[in-house]
């Protein structure tokens, strides 16, 4: 694997790859020391355009536990801000050195140009760009179910079989989209539920079911339920009900938690917003898989780090340099 | 020693441990190489709501030198100025895996909500919380009294007899009240010298001695004079006189200065404001340990992370793991 | 050596010793493992009062690859912007440990008060002070031009008969004035080229040829063509032509560029103004070194701190401690 850049484009044998080393991951990350010394010497640059400290502290985590070096580059108040092209700073990056850059860019697309255009030979991860990707977030999914169904049988395992329910802004979000490939190349099935003005317009080509009324889903027995994160500063854009209304048709709140069949999960990419998407009662529910998430999203990037710089990649690279 | 939170609970026992580890460490930090390898593998957060460069980069050097991880979590642009409760903060940081979160944060308490609410295993360290404490400034401030008195002799020494004088904003200052609880724990004498309006209200329950004038309580021979910082921005406010008067009455200026007794010390938590709380003469003179109280800071900081993280903490942890 | 503040006081020797170890350290740098533990336990604080990314982000890369632990001190938001002065900075930094302080600071002259205040005992190094001096962009600009001159044969090397031309903005230019020092320092013969208002005053004093005409100076056959960074902000005041105007004159176009003579260099310190000082076909061609600048810049940087932590500084101070 050279680069992470979707799950549109991952294979089935890819994603499970990384979802198997990333069991390895988190079993190390169990002892007493967690710290592994694969990617000594390499340098990982956290390129952020757009601010995420939960991302950039899971992949921080991530290359630190693997000894790599890490260094933060935000886009505010550097020379990005005063026009500096993509293209300047990547190759820049590249030149200092840098081995993966993880990058998360206010435009769809970002990630790929910087990976596809020839200016860089560093790994390129897409730390989500615009409305586009969030693979590793999706990667981090499909580990939890997977865990959740599986647990220690877990590797090797796909999630063939699986009801997976995705609630709220579907048409923003890029944890949807994501979540959408990978889960449906995993064997799943997906459905998305959403208002119908928060439904994308070409989703009659996506591989999932839409529906609209969030009881009518849960009726149907999801084995996981995924709340999308409302994005408060689109409240009041054209599409969107009042946050109260919001709340009340797509919002889990108790009672719909206490509908769900037995042994469903509930997961949120995070940060929630208790008391709209999501009440109090099911962000702390033990059906709540949201600090599952968290921590296996470090062990997805160690995974993801490791199969760009340490894995095929590196010996690949050897190769060329003879 | 599970966390630290403040010191008004902290045991004679576990304070002159926490003085005797910090000697420890100030004397590893004299040879060649400083680095020690004790906690390797562990991750330290530093989980600033307020900016304090000084007091996070005194906590950043420690777990480094100790071999520790260290993931810088700024409030400001993160998901906690989109309304992100603590809660979340604290279990997003969790479940990546932190084992120690160094908090400051506006609100007094905050640190205390943190290590008892059951949302974390990770141990906490106060590094400043509202008016209301900030236990490492304190343990560096009696570590350096005890240094000066005592010095290659200071291990198992704690400060009885001591007269320390703490001079200024006494209402709202966090380093008077921890240092309050803690040197008077040790055994030292203390002596608040502050404008009237700016004497915290309880403070007859308060194990110290209240004076209004600079001059007599100097005239009384203080072993150590701790002039705490003039925050400007409430220069303005009710209970403040003018720069120039505050400056006049309660400043440590040449004069002063040359009326301590011998052998006592001025101390300042820095930044200073010079010409304000303290002349440039006082900062500058043999007499000043402001330099030795950063200095020490790091030891200090060092010796709490140690024992929360390597400590017996971590030998109960293992029988828990059992 | 103890500080690098300029290149106007560093001597033939000094220089071509910084070079030479740069040459060792960008071999360590091809390797598979580039770790290397010469500073391991040694503290290098980087103090920017400006904002710079390319120039942080290059020292920290020098620094870790060298095992230092690095810690980053924004003037922004620290208790500098409240009114601290620089000594109390300085003197904190040390006391907590710092063995060098990479500084960048708006005023000119800045890093040299740090220096030989007495202060710190750390070395300084300076990153950029005002209009005055950027040494370690000149070295790495030296660097650059030995090794495309001489390649594996460099070390040992100097830049005797060579002649590089320097365009732009010259009168506020540190890159300017360390380049003109250290090129002549080595032997090059250097040329500058600039709109007759953004001439220095003094320039009649510096060791230079002074032209207007940029084709005329492309005529002269230059070795090297170092186009400077114009600063947008600059762009309206008094002693400046418009932008278009700027890059018809002073600007290195397509026809420009075919005109230089076979096997001269065009570098540029970063970040660049693509269609205005250096059109795109300039910038991407093979005779551009600006990505090997940036990564010839760690290697020097590498050399700067291993020359003053790890050199003969590292064994003067073993002498003094005894």
């Amino acid at each position: 694997m050279r680069h992470l850049l979707d799950t549109r484009t991952l294979t089935y044998d890819e994603a499970l790859r990384i979802l198997d080393v990333a069991e390895d991951m988190s079993d190390t990350q169990r002892r007493e020391v967690r710290k592994l010394p694969t990617l000594r010497g390499k340098t990982v640059v956290n390129l952020f355009f757009e601010d995420s400290t939960r991302t950039r502290i899971s992949f921080e985590a991530a290359a630190k536990r693997l000894s790599a070096d890490v260094i933060n580059f935000s886009a505010k108040g550097s020379s990005v801000s005063k026009g500096e092209s993509l293209q300047d700073t990547a190759q820049t990056l590249q030149a200092m050195g840098a081995d993966a850059v993880v990058i998360r860019h206010g435009a769809s697309g970002a990630p790929r140009t910087l990976a596809t255009s020839g200016w860089i030979s560093a790994g390129v991860v897409n730390a989500g760009d615009g409305t586009h990707a969030h693979p590793t977030q999706a990667l981090l999914d499909a580990f939890t179910i997977r865990k959740r169904t599986h647990g220690d049988a877990s590797r090797g395992r796909d999630l063939e079989g699986l009801r997976v329910t995705i609630v709220g802004d579907v048409l923003h979000s890029r944890v949807a989209r994501s979540n959408v490939w990978l889960l449906t190349t995993l064997g799943a099935e997906v459905t998305l539920v959403a208002p119908p003005t928060l439904v994308p317009q070409d989703v009659s080509l996506w591989p999932v079911r839409v529906m609209y009324d969030l009881d009518d889903a849960i009726a149907a027995a999801p084995d996981a339920l995924m709340m999308l994160r409302i994005q408060l500063e689109r409240m009041n854009a054209a599409y969107f009900p009042t946050e109260r209304e919001y709340s009340r048709r797509w919002g889990l709140d108790a009672r719909r938690l206490a509908s769900l069949p037995a042994g469903s999960i509930v997961m949120h990419p995070g940060p929630m917003n208790r008391g709209l998407e999501i009440s109090a009662e099911a962000a702390d529910s033990d059906r709540s898989t949201v600090l599952e998430q968290v921590a296996n999203g470090v062990s997805v990037r160690m995974a993801v780090l490791y199969l760009l710089l340490a894995g095929e990649r590196a010996a690949s690279e050897r190769e060329d340099d003879r």
